[in-house]
């Protein structure tokens, strides 16, 4: 598949606008497309759309890509100069989508079974997600042995991911007038000594199957006030960690906790807001293997949350592996090169023609 | 004069409504009761009345107090127990106008002459006081040689106030996705260092003329913080300063500045929000001295801001001293004893007669 063929295909994706919400219209251009198409299975759940071979092979391979973008910022229309196209999801990832759509089309007999899943809603909320609806109605729609989502990783391999979680922690005090400041106790003040330990908190980098994670505990928010003379009752802090997949989510829950331990009295109080967990990287399982090994990948790992733990969590072990470079999502510079697409493709390409 | 008729005076103040900014009513009574009296000169500015005796005395005593109470809070009605009068405003400070309307009347031909002085909007904003709007419009009308304000402290000399600050205070950090912490620097980790400092702050005690003082340094409010997955950009709080009145406004602001100068980098910013000068105690003028001699009063530090501040820094020494109770006012209980405002009473009705 030349280079041309494949962003021609990306572009045509992005002249379908499809903000988060809004996926209606591409979900019906790829459906279109691809029920032409006698050798795939089509199930559409909502906006979400999965299109399967049935040939009874010894491995079945998911390939998985949301179909959603974030809003245009002056690059809604997609614009094609030498290799390069630009426009809003050119990497985030509509050039995945169309590998996606140029390999479902090519391979009507596969060396491995494939699922195609195209879902909607992955850059809002997690509890909006597609992918969770999927596995919520129809799990037996993902199952598989190894899922690679299209996320722009410039054809590299990005394994596992680290996992996500939020508190929120509030201190309590006693309300006074800051006239007989010391009738109270101030919350705010007694932050000094979270904070303090929060910033000397040293994140561990755990290399696992030589991928090199980085943890983090950051204080994202802070807030805490009554009125300009009064000595505040209570304050609050919003607390992310990040967590490298060597620890279950349970495991890394109650490592903050204990850290926090020594600063909370009996008042203060502690809620887990949020929470995704880690996946382990899969460079282990055969076909993710030959990929690598073949096409002398690069591997690395994932530092923030993909849908490969949503994978992983229900016992699919998955990578990310699409082409564009993530730096540049989300950017009005937004853009994808022709070769990263094409050296994706081929890949691909090669696994579901030889299989592992 | 007897505690059943000064209560009965407070009661008629308290049944007209004067919430802050609703002052004109109150005003008008006041105005109507006092017009009938040949002895005083009387001058309305806005909603502020001044009333003057203008015998040539060697002295001159200015007695102040505001019309305005804080929303009543199902205590509109004055309500007369025996010895106590219930309502909103009857500690603070319709006691100490009854007293003052009543020494108004009483007294024809004082030994000193007698500025009374009812203003408006104390209980709002320091922008919108209406003694701010005397000093502004007819500074003439409130020369004198000493000041008695009539705010609740159970007739005992409350001498010269704290001076108040507040700064705001915002440290900068460098944003960047939580799944890559290190590329920022948390504006909110940054607070640590400054938070504990504040904490450690062990606010002086001085004892100035017999009164005892005691400084605070509180941080009031904070804030900062752009979305769960951000490592912030920028951390906010407010610091509000209470500081004796054996230091300068001026030296007060340098001393806090030199306090935060360790913890800050070029790109944080201090601000100084407001601020109010505090009074040094004005229990050597002779006015007070004999009023404290005399009635065997006690004396205490007046530890909140209050409009003796004010005078003093137009070079009128000033003292709190009225009926009612502090603690009391605003609360839905608030009161007033008999006891108390004929005490109060007794003692100015002494020194208008003696003098000092």
């Amino acid at each position: 598949m030349s280079s041309v063929d494949l962003l021609n295909k990306t572009a045509e994706l992005v002249a379908v606008a499809s903000e988060s919400f809004s996926e209606a219209q591409i979900t019906e251009h790829i459906q279109n497309e691809l029920q032409a198409h006698q050798h795939l299975e089509l199930t559409r759940i909502g906006d979400n759309l999965v299109a399967r071979t049935q040939l009874g092979r010894a491995n079945r391979v998911i390939l998985a890509g949301h179909t959603d973008t974030v809003p245009a910022n002056g690059n809604a229309q997609p614009r094609i100069e030498g290799d390069h196209l630009w426009g809003v999801g050119s990497a985030d990832m509509k050039g995945g989508l169309a590998v996606m759509l140029k390999l479902a089309e090519q391979h009507t007999q596969p060396a491995v079974d494939v699922t195609y899943v195209f879902y909607a809603r992955e850059e809002v909320a997690s509890e909006h997600s597609g992918l969770g609806e999927l596995f919520d109605q129809r799990p037996d729609l993902l199952e598989g042995d190894v899922a690679l989502l299209g996320e722009p990783t410039d054809g590299q391999i990005e394994a596992g991911c680290q996992g996500a979680m939020r508190f929120s922690i509030t201190l309590k005090g006693k309300r006074a007038h800051t006239a007989r400041a010391w009738m109270g106790s101030n919350a705010i003040h007694r932050l000094a000594g979270l904070l303090t330990a929060i910033d000397a908190y040293v994140p561990r980098q755990p290399v696992l199957l030589g991928c090199h994670f980085h943890e983090a505990l950051q204080v994202v928010r802070v807030s805490g006030g009554v009125a300009g003379n009064v000595v505040p009752d209570s304050a609050q802090i919003e607390l992310a960690h990040r967590f490298a997949p060597d620890r279950s989510a349970d495991q890394a829950e109650q490592h903050v906790r204990d850290l926090l331990l020594p600063y909370l009295g009996d008042d203060d109080e502690v809620e887990l807001l949020d929470l995704s967990p880690a996946a382990y990287p899969a460079v282990e399982h055969p076909c993710i293997t030959s990929l690598i090994e073949r096409h002398d990948l690069g591997v690395r790992a994932k530092l923030g949350w993909t849908d490969v733990a949503r994978f992983a969590e229900h016992g699919v072990p998955a990578v990310n592996f699409g082409p564009g470079d993530s730096a540049l999502a989300h950017t009005p510079q937004e853009h994808l090169v022709g070769e990263s697409i094409r050296r994706t493709y081929s890949a691909l390409d090669d696994l579901l023609r030889i299989g592992p």
